[in-house]
């Protein structure tokens, strides 16, 4: 049985997800939500290729009965070690005019956001704050995008999404904050360089966010003590208009 | 037939609805589309004394086959009259620590707010598109409230549903305005004076919000030509603490 | 004597203050104080042609015996009348990349917008405060714009003027709405069609910003009682992008 | 003649100067320009104890000519040393109900804060631009506090001076970021840790910011690489409402 503290990942399909396990792997087990094997398998090897250690839990988590599973499975296998951080990462793009858009897409994609939001956090929080002797205060971060704060057009149900999820970190920060646990909420605007966004090209170089820069940024989040908690930050390109 | 414009009023069971309903029967006809037809006919008459007409149509927002029956029972009364405004003034307060919410609390919260306000969006906004020789640009008015920009503790599930809500007013501002539907959010920052809140009491006069003058203002932003649209304002009593 | 209410408007150089002067004028006495005579002429007669009365005083804003013997000037002409409205229209465009702004665009820029403001706002307030009988609460007004919000590349020095005016009116709202003055923004987002933007020509009609419908939404504002005041509001040209 | 960057830091005179300059005294040259020796001396003992160097320059940063002389003063001391971080730490309280606050309040807070932001930056952006060959981007950081998003009463001249620096800093870093300078603001909202600050007490511990803790987020922003900067982060005690 180990005791080495947790850290959860949310929605870690993308390189984010990757990125933040292999950092957060360094000094934590790792447990990988995410809804499928064929996104879970590829992290846990390349965790493991850095020589951390890894969990994958294929999960749903805009599903009450699959996030109360996966949790239940998480105490199973790891009885007794804090949770030291969680990171809700998951994520459901859509983008379309608003008359096109369908109520299964909004269905799905509040679903995955702020529905699964609101299900993770329900069931970390418990965890966080009971989690003891940690280096660090327990730590919740969720991942935001330019349609956190922006609602443009043909974002209208993605940006109804994440605004959701951004107004639940606050509200989560306010309440928790003052019972040692630090939530987070980062603004993540640009392209991320991964590989689903190679068909994306710039003409300056770096001009997509390095998937490790956004994991170190939520390291030093996550190591920042208690008289100085940052609820939260933008991240993106230096050429970025905004 | 009449083809008196109409104004459509989705939530209308506070005194906040009535009172845009009163004033915008001055010069439409009105639909009121809420839950129960006791709280509908209260509206109807106090539209019918001071001189207007209305009609309501006992809707659940949050359900897509009751916006359908409700627009389609609209367009047989009312056969080609034109749409001059619609009003989304539906709400559902949650208030409670975040562990004590339940998962149905964030699904009927989330669904009379967000997803409400999204079938109301799409039902009204084609009738809005069609609507010619008004006399003013066809208005699309959200109402929202303090947790509409502050999401504050104890108000995580409430917060997260109008964040989204005013997301979507903000992307159907963008998308729609160039088309010349205007499309507008306003933040009530305060009690209103409403017989439900007769039991909040303050040492000032004048400490809640008039209905009245909420009424006035979406009545100041129907009007406003489209050179000069108001995307959002925030409605406070002077004595507000903010 | 005249005890009609005053309506004091600063920087009425613009079709702005001259729109704003004019819907005033239909209920209150005008004072105008502007840079030169040449930019009141115009506003006086345009007020005078339509039926009300307004009194220029060439004023610099930026200055504090300028806008002191201005006030006197007011007092000995209109004694005891009451003030129900002030209006900070006042501005001083400045762009331009960052390493080519002198200190002098720096100090003349921030001389007007945030130093005249608080000037005007300093004479003003005592004047709204001490006004009875008034039928609408007492209002002072600011002028804000785009860069009120947004701080874009060019816009260093004219953002930091609009932020600090913003940040004044929100302070003096959240002091003085409590004894009864009501204080107001306005980010006016979009060109202006006013005779100093001709040049700027659009494919779409309508989409310069008409100065008549600034005033109207002002005066919207002034009637607003007290159970609702607004702080801020934005107006946009329909096919304007944001 | 040394070629190790430097770090300038303008402001130096509280704790949260002291703990950056020794923070970014580890890797670089620290200069710090402060009003007085008596504030100076303090930190630079505190750096070499720490075996770090620091060189004090008293400066008044709202004053162009003391800024110009201060820079020379730079390059005399440190020819062709590149610079590798500017941190604007410079303020000037200021809370007093506005009828009772001075023109001579505003000018000299929005001399510290606005102007002196200003002429700071006028005076290291030319210079960071010019810096090659550092292991980080070169850096240029704003402290904000509360008041820079939030214009509380007695607080109208504070926050003016502060919303113009957070413009400043917006703009800059939209304007600089394409071109490699990496350009932040911190919202440090709550009482730092500091000497002069113990008068205050809280029931909870660790209820004021730790100095160090701001020092490490700074130096964590410098970090950051260009693919990923952060503009702006909000630091606060874990009991801090807000």
């Amino acid at each position: 049985m180990s005791t080495k503290p947790l850290a959860i990942i949310a929605g870690a399909g993308t390189g984010t997800g990757l990125s933040i396990a292999r950092r957060f792997a360094q000094a934590y087990n790792v447990i990988i939500l995410s809804r499928s094997s064929a996104s879970i398998d590829p992290i846990v090897s390349a965790v493991e290729a850095s020589g951390g250690a890894a969990y994958g839990i294929p999960t749903d988590v805009s599903s009450e009965a699959s996030v109360k599973a996966a949790f239940k499975d998480i105490r199973t296998k790891y009885p007794g070690s804090p949770i030291a951080a969680a990171v809700f990462n998951a994520g459901s793009l859509n983008r379309a005019p608003f008359l096109e858009a369908k109520l299964e897409d909004w269905d799905r994609t509040l679903g995955t956001q702020a529905r699964g939001a609101f299900l993770f956090s329900q069931a970390t929080i418990p965890l966080l704050l009971a989690s003891k002797d940690l280096q660090h205060p327990p730590t919740l971060i969720f991942t935001g995008a330019t349609a956190s704060v922006k609602a443009s057009v043909n974002f209208s149900v993605f940006a109804a999404g994440k605004w959701a999820t951004r107004a639940l970190s606050q509200s989560l920060a306010k309440e928790f904050g003052p019972q040692g646990v630090h939530v987070s909420h980062a603004i993540i605007d640009g392209v991320i360089d991964v590989p689903k966004t190679e068909e994306y090209t710039f003409d300056a170089e770096d001009a997509k966010i390095s998937p490790d820069a956004i994991a170190d940024a939520y390291w030093h989040l996550h190591t920042q003590p208690r008289t100085a908690f940052t609820w939260e930050l933008d991240i993106r390109p230096y050429v970025e208009r905004w």
